[in-house]
């Protein structure tokens, strides 16, 4: 049996996470692993009812997240999460209870500039952040502290999905984590 | 692969759920099975920082169990949940959530007679609770809806933890659900 581990995504909405997390979970069955998507919003109604989008209340969201990927990846599971995570030190919580647990942890910077996702805005949501209609919208009205060293970093901007999903699965193939 | 499952258990405070949801977990590990035991206060501190102990409060802490348990159980693992779980309308939520999801669901009522709890009192609580110093205590000062039909009926007033211990690994074998 394989060791389990959490992919964590992290990016700016509408920067392809739940699009290469999606494909992911195919590719993953397809070969036979265990595997478990938590998506922010899937999370938020199963877990995290009742929070908003302040910081602390984010901070919580994040955090719970975390621990039932952890649980999942310690049980040898692939457990990937595509919530926008936008602070660093609750990623690097989550990743050092992780290791802590003796499951992986890897980080997958779905990379995109600010200018590209407004041009692109494929929900709009870009348009209304920028007029001022939602509050808290990372990137616009909250912040995002991009990752330093993620394992991986998806120029998501300027490559396919299918080039960022090849470019994830060489990594882990590389290190180990799938065969 | 084994099929995962949850077992549920159920039954008042100090009836023993934890005794026996601990000795299980050993028994599982010592196996070699994938295990994780998710009890009540392990859970409001991970996922339901906040919540009370009003019936709706209650109510969502039990759901959040019964989501992280099935989310183990349909990864393969064993999840044990040891929260007193009073409503039968949620334990039954719970349950067919997890049939839906093709893992197996076990309930384990820890059934013990509200005089015998008084009279243990391991922790002092019952005494407190008749006194009218603890709200919402369940089975006296909140309900408690025992099971009808649970898989599994431990009489832990009078059987030994190991007893039950017994009890419950002889019907997982000869239901098929450990080997």
């Amino acid at each position: 049996m394989h060791k389990g581990f959490v992919l964590w995504f992290t990016g700016l909405s509408g920067a392809g996470k739940s699009t290469l997390a999606d494909a992911l979970v195919l590719e993953f069955r397809q070969r036979g692993y265990k595997v478990e998507l938590l998506d922010g919003d899937e999370v938020r109604t199963n877990l995290s009812k009742g929070l908003g989008f302040s910081k602390e209340d984010r901070d919580t969201n994040i955090r719970r997240i975390g621990y039932v990927a952890r649980l999942l990846a310690r049980n040898g599971a692939i457990a990937i999460t595509a919530a926008i995570s936008p602070y660093t030190a609750i990623r690097d919580e989550n990743r050092a209870a992780t290791l802590a647990d003796g499951a992986g942890f890897i980080e997958v910077y779905a990379e995109a500039s600010l200018d590209a996702l407004v041009a692109r805005d494929v929900k709009g949501l870009y348009k209304k952040a920028l007029a001022g209609e939602i509050a808290y919208f990372t990137g616009v009205s909250d912040p995002y502290e991009a990752p330093e060293n993620p394992e991986i970093r998806c120029k998501t901007d300027t490559d396919t999905p299918e080039q960022s999903v090849a470019q994830i699965l060489a990594y882990l193939t590389a290190n180990g984590w799938i065969g």
